[in-house]
């Protein structure tokens, strides 16, 4: 795989995150992730995957197809600790070209700090009911 | 809310989380959080929660909705560092006495260690499709 990045703090892998996002660039999505056989990735509506060759291979799967998608992010939430930074964060993800707005999505992104700087280990997205939603009375149409 | 419970590790807050998720407890269920406006829960098909007073809300519908669910947890994956650790596992949930087995969940639990012992900071979890293959030694592994 070549040369690693050094990311500096969890803002930098997010950012690179989204960005390999947005330009279907396959090597920068894979940098940003820790090489390990416990990662895990869900991608909206998909299977929960597991390790770094599966992730790849669905990443890869996902940029093959072409679309170029742009994806908006919003009301960050954030949980740090020493070694480890939860981002939760909503997606408005776009095909470019095209008007409409897909489903916004949550997702859940955890850093884990180690030799190498900041890495990725889980992205866990998934629809949400669309946006406006804070309010109290917006009852979650919910399995458990 | 009274006393709070001690959890010594992060598989003590997931083995209560499901007991009170089963139980439809709700006390159990929010001694389990911390009591923090930074903290996620994202139910199957819902919107982001955010904060106690919001989670503990949708907690308390769920439960007095009334249906009594069992919860099978299987194919535990953990990253741990010092102060938060994150387990990611699939749920198979059913109403009790119905014998329709619902479809598969992937939650994403992540726990952090404060003064108080380890809490829950954020619970994400979305339907997955039925799984190709589920093995009897993919059982969950025991942390400690």
């Amino acid at each position: 795989m070549g040369d690693k990045k050094i990311f500096a703090t969890p803002q930098d892998v997010e950012n690179a995150f989204y960005e390999a996002l947005e330009c279907g660039d396959l090597d920068l999505m894979m940098s940003i992730w820790a090489d390990d056989e416990e990662i895990v990735c869900v991608h909206p509506g998909g299977s929960r995957l597991l390790g770094y060759a599966s992730i790849r291979e669905a990443w890869k799967q996902i940029f093959d197809h072409g679309n170029r998608l742009e994806v908006a992010i919003s009301q960050l939430k954030t949980v740090s600790t020493p070694f480890a930074v939860m981002h939760s964060v909503l997606e408005q993800i776009r095909i470019r070209n095209k008007s409409d707005v897909m489903a916004p999505v949550a997702a859940t992104n955890l850093y884990v700090r180690g030799s190498m700087g900041w890495r990725m280990v889980s992205h866990h997205a998934s629809p949400v009911p669309p946006l406006p939603t804070e309010t109290p009375d917006d009852t979650p149409k919910v399995l458990h």
